[in-house]
């Protein structure tokens, strides 16, 4: 019932106010709902998979979600997970289709044909502790179809390992790039200052004492004064990845 | 003296072990110095100009800065001023080539050739108390020439307020988004789960009571599940703009 | 004229139904140069009057929205305002219709027909500082048509201070309590602990040293073990009233 | 001894100024408690169920509280427990009794008859890791006779996830909404947009990184400027129902 | 007229019981116009006389409280005020009963007959900036009839200026220690450590960058492993004093 | 050697100037301690006795320091320690001098003859929670010969649980109040506000959400408006009881 | 006359062994009229000159101090001072010893005979914002007899603005480098990185939104990997130089 | 083989020109299977070896390293390790070489022939807690050729205990001290207070309730008034020894 037949069924008192009143009310959102026509799914919206977070589930509700996806889309990826969850869902479903990104600390289940490759995205690590969050970003770009350029251990406490790997980042001609640093978080700083290009900033849960929980790391870059450098939030590997992919892909 | 030189040096005994040392530690920076043949001006690096940022001077400093740079440069621009620098730098140097943004609190010296604009950035603000963080975004980009289409008002306290823009939005095909918001930030979560282009979101110092000075808005921003959204610091419009320009020039 | 109201005019013949639609839904957005949207739509969705937020906003703009907005609505209402705030608008609409609650930092247009109270609401404060937030809760209770009972200065620090009004309170059979306080907070949680009915906590900024503006009210209301007591942002008499209002009005 | 005894003696020399000085203070908490006629039991004057916390309690203590609880009292309540509290209270009282709501991690003895539901309240959980802060609520309004409705997995990130359930909780008229979202917890805020009841918020400690134990979703809620919204501490499903009881009996 | 005088002077037969009572009880609570509720008994359930915290209040209404006060008590004490403040309640009431004690920040009347000094307190200061917090702690002891000792500017950083005055401290034998610091509030964890009275720590909002606001001072006594040493909040002189005369009063 | 001795030998020439300034700079230091005449044993100067933090060290270290203790002293106290600490202690020196209070985390050897109380302390627990920290003072305040009276779980969500104890203590004559409370920490407050004793408030580290280590607790006691409280730092029962027997003592 | 000039004086006979004892010892400490307490002693302890804090000092007590202070020494120093603390010491004392640094915000009365530097320090500045702390330190290190390298605008977000000053510190050959950053404060690990000598860290309090009083630089310097680096507190120029100066003497 | 090493044997001939440039230059940076880069230039660099962080790595991954460097380096440090770690290596490379530093949780090889120390420092702790930092700092201050002289429990809470130790310290004129606390942080600013040389303070996470992970003792360390002394991040022993290396060799 639209607004108009709620009012003449009220003149004609076929309905009474408060009854007019409640069906206008609900109205109002059924006019929203109207208006969202380019309402589909996430994934056809945004281009980003859907993520399931892991960690807060146990195995058995990972194998559970993993089964009933895994029977009506072609790529399933959850993340934060460890060797538990994997042999549950090993156990559920089998081997052949899953692919366990251990590091990335990642399950993947990908039956799409192959496809071309979409852009190209640099990943620059300050050292080996925030490794794993870069091959989670590695994980889901590749899962959208870009191409990875990684460097690893580019720590800003000598020069020359942070400018041998900026040369040859320059040189790829990488679309975006990512640069994940924990403690000081001073990198994506520098290579920021050094390169043309978008710069994604995550900052890492690694060091100690006051800001240790990636809290320096963050305020780092937020404070940073190079111009081009956003940040997503402590360890978040997916979400450098899904906004490093849309601006990959434009080109 | 490269470090050959300065061993056979050493060797020959012209010079001792300390000054080998010495000049050894002295090399290791020309050293580095030599890699950076890519280092020149920022501006040829980042394609992004180069901003004085005006409120911590008095305008008097403000006035020098902008007469020397305006010696030798075409392009100057200056933020978070107010009237008085305003004055200052108009006494020093006439009015003829300045432009005073207020609402942005900038001061834009641009005498370059006009350009044809790159790339379409929409700017889209929660409240009223956003639009000068919005207008300068606005203005960088300009500088750095991207049309910008700007969605003001667009609170998520009204569903209909909220949508009617997301679909101009989309409708315009824009490159990237500046998502301006404070209080408590839930804007670009909306805009981003709405879209598929990437979202930049600019935290504002609006609000009152515990994380009133865009805290409440930025930690929203980071917490965030909508895909494609990274964040620049509270009230840093600048930023934003960069990085924003930096995308949509890539189409 | 409201929902309800129009509904009825609807029902009596004194509207038709075009008439009655267009006044509902054809106007739910109104623009004003480019300042502010206003939400007609949501006294409709929520009963809860928009109210403008003056604090940020300079004397002429709040003149602007408020002669804006008296040209098509009954109710008009200003926050966080001072005397140059209620100057300026004198100045642009002239005094006859104006309230302005100078505790309350309020300015009030309401040119409906006196209606019936709904509900009635307690506010107890517990010392002369919080009197400011408590008119704030007022003024706006006034407007959704509540009636208020206020109890000030009702402080933990002396039993009977707090005893005395605690009885008249229960006498009275009010809906809710509006609990306002600083400092220490706990008098939300002593009366939650005495009383049968809602309770809605707002800590003020007063106090000093750690926690003093706002902070330890607010936690120590977040913390309290008495039942029946939930809280809004420190200051916020507006939205206690809000929410007191819709629970007091379903009586 | 009353006040006036107390002076008559000392008068008359019975006793001394020291003695006459304890007396009065004494007198003082007794003539406090004289006003307190309204103090019987908490469930009395509020008719909110005591719970008892078991979270920093071993098993064999919250076994003996139930026990002996059991032996007085129809109605038992225990939150944040495990298996292993479960496994204890078992062994002392049997099964018969128990009902152990495993999601919501709580013990529930009810012996009373059954009773007429107050009032109907909506739940509505923005996420699956909001789940068990919702079944707390649940449980605990069932105990309170309130009627549940649970609408789960309303999740701001999907415009269709979030207008269906809102549409039904409008058709079926509750009285109060609870709301439960953690991360960047804006969905009281949009709920709160759309509906026109009073909304508990209720902040989630899921989340990582800055903010990431509940307090960027609480942030938000508390700056939110969607009216009607009140909350309560990161959790704190038992607050949230309490209060949303209170509400939906007075209807 | 405090409690033990109006018992001194019952027994004395000055006068009588009714009258007696009367000044006891009947008159706990006096209104001002609305302002503030007095509470009389305050002083008579601890002998710690009430405070008018003037820093919220404009002069006109300290004055008023004051006049008030005036009329019906003997002592009255006001804090945190100013020059305005004080010429404002002199315009009033005059200057005759007035002690305007400016470091203090206090405004006393103190018309009772002298008293003989009850207990004796050491107040020892880290440096210049906490004399202000250190007066205001003196006026008050007075006031509650203490004898002082006062030892300032005994910093930590030069040994000698801290075990002259210590030595003087013990000479004397006070009954307990107020000790006012900033900074990093080393002092009071000295004094407890070579003392063997109790020691009550003032942290002060001195200091600058992080911590800087009388935090460091604060978590610095907190964290303190010297014995017999408890903090009250910072700046908070009359605490200090009030906790520090109840003890020194037992002797 | 002193000043005048180092001087001389500088003038005859036996020393240089380098030598007489290091010898001067030590001389500062000896200067000093011949100052600290009163710097004997601890307990000896503040009547403390030490404690051993058990916490942070393993069950065997434990071990050593108590056997190594008890061949000089007559009083050993250990805290916050645990069975396999007990048990470490027990294989060590054999059980007949140790008594291990379980509740408390404390081991004591006290082979002192007996001796007179000195001093009567009160202690006032809001809940069950609160128990640990109240033992561990009870234990404390007995080895300083103080009687202790405990009121256990007087929570102010029910005035009568509150007022009834409150009238013991005040009949009882306690020479101090040791009042233990987590969540909101509001008993301390109400406790000083009805009681002309010095209150010793400890914050407790229960409670959830934000603020619920303890910082609630302690933010509101320390912004309490009661007259006649001092706090220590969260959990610190030992602190609590050194404070308060020094106060009893004096008696 | 500093501790090694009297002991020149003694060894060269200017005076006598009882002058320099009454030099050296008998007058350590200087009362200013209740004000301050001058710690003559810590010169000759540490090397270190006493500095007057002048920010919370008004006017008049900072020429008192000054004036008294100009009677028995040769250095006087005060800092944290404006133009009007500058003109009452003028008012006071005549200009003629007066040095007043305004950059610096120092003033500076030094009497004593020329000196020889001992030791060289480097000041490196990250930009013009962090000037006025570096003008502290530089002022304080002259006043101890060090000779000061400055580079100022040494920014991070262009490597040849780094690369170049870092060239000319190496071949001073200064003994320590004072590093001043403000913002996201990576220029200390950069520089640490690349130097071989002891580097002091300076946050200042510049920047904007999360971690903007100088917290991110803070923080970041107190992460960073880089070896020899240590920091003070924000904006302490004045600690910087004390320990600079220290180190550089050594050689 | 470092530096100096390398320049002597060319010298004197034991290897050429192009081998010594070879060592110096051409290998800077050694990978080690993916895992970590090596920066074998920083020694070069800054005379400090670097030490690698094993408390992110698993026991196989710090095998991997160590056994990788021991064929080409003489000094391989590892920080943060625990038994397992040390278990792992030694089943990898055997004993023979290996150093564990138990208490420091390191792990050192150092085949480097004797060398003559250089410098001499001093290290005080508070408490036995900070004995663990303390050995770390010894540890590295000793592989970079440091005397260390090590000063343990030197509490503020017993003058005799601070001031012992202090004298032995100036008696034996160490270049510089590393002081290392918990809890309330003082010691440092003692030391500081009555020594001449430089101060490096170790903030540790002890403690407990409010500030306990080492803040209280971080904040006090920054906010102290003692001149010469800076600070390191909470627990970094490794940084305090590597600055006061680098100031102790310049003696």
């Amino acid at each position: 019932m639209n607004i108009r037949d709620i009012l003449a069924s009220l003149k004609e008192g076929s309905i009474g106010v408060e009854e007019a009143e409640r069906l206008l009310r609900l109205d109002y959102v059924q006019h929203i709902e109207g208006h969202t026509v380019f309402d589909h799914a996430r994934q056809l919206r945004s281009g980003v998979p859907e993520v399931v977070y892991g960690l807060s589930k146990d195995p058995e509700t990972v194998a559970d979600i993993v089964q009933r996806a895994m029977e009506r889309r072609d790529l399933v990826i959850v993340s934060r997970i460890n060797d538990d969850h994997h042999a549950a869902v090993v156990a559920r479903v089998g081997e052949d289709d899953l692919r366990y990104e251990r590091k990335a600390r990642m399950l993947v289940v990908d039956r799409r044909v192959k496809r071309e490759p979409k852009g190209k995205v640099g990943i620059i690590t300050a050292g080996t502790s925030d490794m794993g969050v870069a091959e989670e970003a590695r994980v889901m770009l590749e899962a959208m179809d870009c191409e990875c350029l990684c460097f690893h251990d580019v720590g800003v406490a000598g020069m020359h390992r942070f400018l041998e790997p900026m040369k040859k980042v320059l040189e790829q001609d990488v679309d975006v790039l990512i640069v994940v640093a924990g403690m000081e978080g001073a990198l994506p700083t520098l290579v920021s200052s050094l390169s043309h290009i978008p710069v994604v900033g995550v900052p890492v849960s690694t060091g100690y004492g006051i800001g240790g929980n990636g809290e320096a790391a963050l305020y780092s870059m937020l404070q940073s004064c190079a111009p081009g450098l956003a940040v997503v939030n402590i360890d978040n590997g997916i979400g450098a990845a899904s906004l490093a992919a849309m601006i990959a892909r434009r080109r």
